[in-house]
């Protein structure tokens, strides 16, 4: 089963180190694990070689999206309340092909308390007036529904450390069970 | 055509006046605006009926999307530099269906510029030691690539005034010219 290793991961100061600790976690489990780094198996369509870079990078993660039979994506929040919007952008992209969508995340903090602490506020609103969404989901209502709709799980652990895999290898444990 | 209104609109003081408004723009042009807070034209199916509510809106909006022939996303930055993640998530999810996805925003800065302004740094990485992405992009590259690849445009005013929508309108043209 390949398993697409969504998050920000891409960004961190070792990014193929940490490629490597996902598909090891993945290949434990005899998952195959695809890092959005990795070239495509049959390599680019000529037709991209006028796209610029980060184009090109796009239409790749978007193919080995759909190359794939399930979707892990780390939901940590990154820069604000939130997790980043590449892996979100992915989960959407993932759950309208209609797979199995998981999320891990190492900030357990509800989405509304992690947004009035970002926002210094205590209310239903922030200081613009708009809407504090609460539920007591994980993160924004259109994630938190994907994933149980697709039957997969949102595992949070609360370490805010980036170099910790509990929680995404937890995930690896909850889809193996099925 | 119909044409799905994604964005953090539904978090403003009175969503339902904004989403007359952008009905209203998007009649002038003979398009059909559809809003996320709208009930679905058939009602919600009867296996919905145990969800939580707001799995039940996460499901609703997805079958919204499905409904619809484009997507424009209101992509301004909301509570950190990027775009609201329930609105990217939707982009994501109109772009694996393979229809047009365009994108407007009131923040013309480059989403490097404002991760950098958000962080506090002048270099390539945050605090942290995470990259910040620097493509000359308006956001995150899945985004500003599926709305290329997809056949839309991605329209930026700075006038950072959630009460303008300008580039919206400017979208609904663009789209109308095809």
């Amino acid at each position: 089963m390949r398993v697409y290793l969504a998050g920000p991961d891409v960004f961190l100061p070792d990014p193929l180190a940490r490629a490597a600790r996902l598909k090891a976690a993945c290949a434990e489990r005899g998952l195959v694990g695809v890092f959005p780094l990795d070239a495509l198996p049959q390599g680019d369509p000529p037709a991209w070689a006028s796209l610029p870079e980060a184009l090109r990078i796009a239409r790749r993660n978007e193919a080995h999206i759909a190359s794939c039979d399930v979707l892990v994506a780390n939901l940590s929040p990154l820069r604000g309340p939130s997790a980043d919007v590449g892996t979100v952008f992915e989960v959407g992209f993932m759950r309208a092909l209609g797979r199995p969508v998981f999320g891990w995340s190492n900030d357990a903090r509800p989405f509304a308390e992690r947004t009035r602490a970002f926002c210094g506020v205590m209310g239903e609103v922030d200081a613009a007036g708009l809407l504090i969404e609460d539920f007591g989901l994980a993160d924004n209502l259109m994630i938190d529904g994907a994933i149980v709709a697709s039957g997969g799980v949102f595992l949070c652990g609360d370490s805010r450390d980036w170099q910790d895999l509990s929680a995404f290898e937890a995930c690896l444990d909850a889809m193996k069970r099925g």
